[in-house]
């Protein structure tokens, strides 16, 4: 029996679990795989390719599946252009995270997305509703690549009692399986949006080496800063940082960044080598803090059925035990 | 219908509800008044005053109540002596945290008491099996007062998969409600321990002052470091650290620890005195990331039975739902 809440029936999805859009490596084929298991995937884009986007954009309308796209906010103010591409491809839902969703919305929601913000802060979550969001993703900071500061733990109830009831409230950071699932339900969250999980699935677009990186991980291993962004010489807006596993290139600038900066020239080069040649000794493997829970790389649609069917027999154990609610 | 689980099993008490052998704000009063209402007290102690454990004790001896006793294992290595008296008083349980567990466990087990080992990472966690533990509490970052870096939903997980059934597991760290009871058994916990939420309740020997900081504290308010301790002149062994709330001291001094231990005596005296007038701006309240959920004073056994029901209720409400498991 599948798990029903208000996300489902709004997305008119049949599992509350949503993939993030990670930069690049969630494309087509990844939303489209995790759509068409029953969850709702979300194309990423990064930092905004044009040609990237109406590629994977046509691949997805072609492929009969509710979908939707996702953009970082403030690079999205940079490139604005490329919303008329996404909602030409007629999403069911438009992701923003990282910055003020208003200047957006209007245009997604005329066009007859949904809008889905992301938020790390109760002062996000009012700014997304003022903006009429129709679903907030609260994200810990047990997530993968870029994020902020407080924990999924914390952060999912203080928004679940912002919103509410108002619109639904979907937990991101840490979850990898049906235990996650059905504690952020418990939390009063509908629905999971998961980036780790998929990263190391078959249909993602990261390299072997990377997802193979994710499966050997251990709980524990990953590392929150600006090491990588300021190597690959992206800025981020604070507050937000990127969690990624710790590495060599890692290691040896924690605490130093300052430094780092003051060497930036130097290192930029070395980084962007170490990325070309797929050394991630030095270049960043975005991961959240679930990598301890991730061990194969299996195809999408078995992550999404595997999580569903985990959590649902969570549930039903506690709903069938006859004489007490057993742990 | 309470919640059973093998820790209410073990420890024969109602509720899979422990109280927090919070420093000596966790006296006799407050863990009596836990067990009282069907939860688990656990008596603090803090840095070891013989007389305060003898006298807290005896109150416990007299309430006819069972009860836990908490120590802080480097520093009760210092003065051994003290578990005799715990011992003495015939606790259920003793519970170790921050340090090896392995030179009192036999003399624990021996005495008839079951050991409880608080652990933060993988390699405690084996460590405290390894020396016997009867049940192993995984304290997540969230918590308040001293605990390490992995966050709740990332070590309970990984601490119950370690612990493989052979010993229940507590999870602590972020949770003052039935929601957040609720979310840990579906992570695999059979019950949860909570310090902040009997922080502020009527029979913790806290302050008012501390209590009601503590109420009107939002969510996001609390740091993690070793600003406090550094100015009480009380040096932790890492990987600890204490999580308070952000008051002008912490403010003053964070991302400064070093200037701050070069300015040890000055800064000594000025937090003796300021804790000394309960001038909370510089002395520490320990807080965890829980706060934002806690906004009264009630009796302990208001506590517990509120969050007792709560996720009775979360659970039943999943059992009870006819069509589908709604959230």
């Amino acid at each position: 029996m599948p798990i029903e809440t208000s996300l489902t029936a709004l997305l008119g999805v049949k599992h509350p679990i949503l993939s993030a859009p990670m930069d690049t490596i969630a494309g087509a084929r990844l939303a489209a795989a995790v759509s068409a298991a029953g969850g709702f995937g979300i194309l990423g884009g990064g930092y905004g390719d044009k040609a990237w986007l109406e590629r994977e954009t046509a691949k997805l309308a072609a492929a009969s599946v509710p979908f939707g796209i996702g953009f970082i906010t403030w690079s999205l103010a940079k490139k604005p252009e490329l919303l008329d591409i996404a909602l030409g491809a007629k999403p069911r839902a438009v992701m923003l995270s990282f910055g003020d969703p208003k200047p957006f919305a209007p245009h997604i929601k005329s066009a007859g997305a949904r809008l889905i913000c992301q938020v790390q802060t109760e002062d996000m979550a009012r700014q997304a509703l003022d903006a009429g969001a129709d679903i907030l993703i609260a994200q810990g900071t047990e997530a993968g690549g870029h994020g902020a500061s407080r924990t999924t733990i914390d952060i999912v109830p203080a928004i679940v009692d912002l919103a509410a009831g108002r619109v639904p409230v979907v937990a991101a950071g840490g979850i990898a399986d049906g235990r996650g699932l059905a504690a952020m339900l418990m939390l009063g969250a509908s629905g999971v949006l998961l980036g780790t999980r998929f990263y190391a699935s078959q249909e993602c677009e990261g390299t072997e080496e990377a997802k193979k990186l994710i499966c050997d991980a251990s709980s524990g291993s990953t590392t929150r800063g600006v090491i990588f962004d300021l190597s690959r010489n992206i800025i981020w807006p604070g507050p937000f940082t990127g969690r990624s596993l710790v590495n060599d290139h890692a290691r040896r600038w924690m605490g130093r960044e300052i430094e780092l900066l003051q060497n930036m020239p130097a290192v930029a080069v070395e980084y962007a080598a170490a990325r070309e040649a797929r050394n991630f000794d030095i270049a960043v493997v975005f991961a959240g803090e679930a990598v301890g829970l991730i061990h194969d790389i299996p195809p999408a649609a078995e992550i999404v059925e595997r999580i569903a069917s985990e959590a649902e027999g969570i549930l039903l154990g506690r709903r069938n035990s006859s004489a007490s609610l057993q742990a």
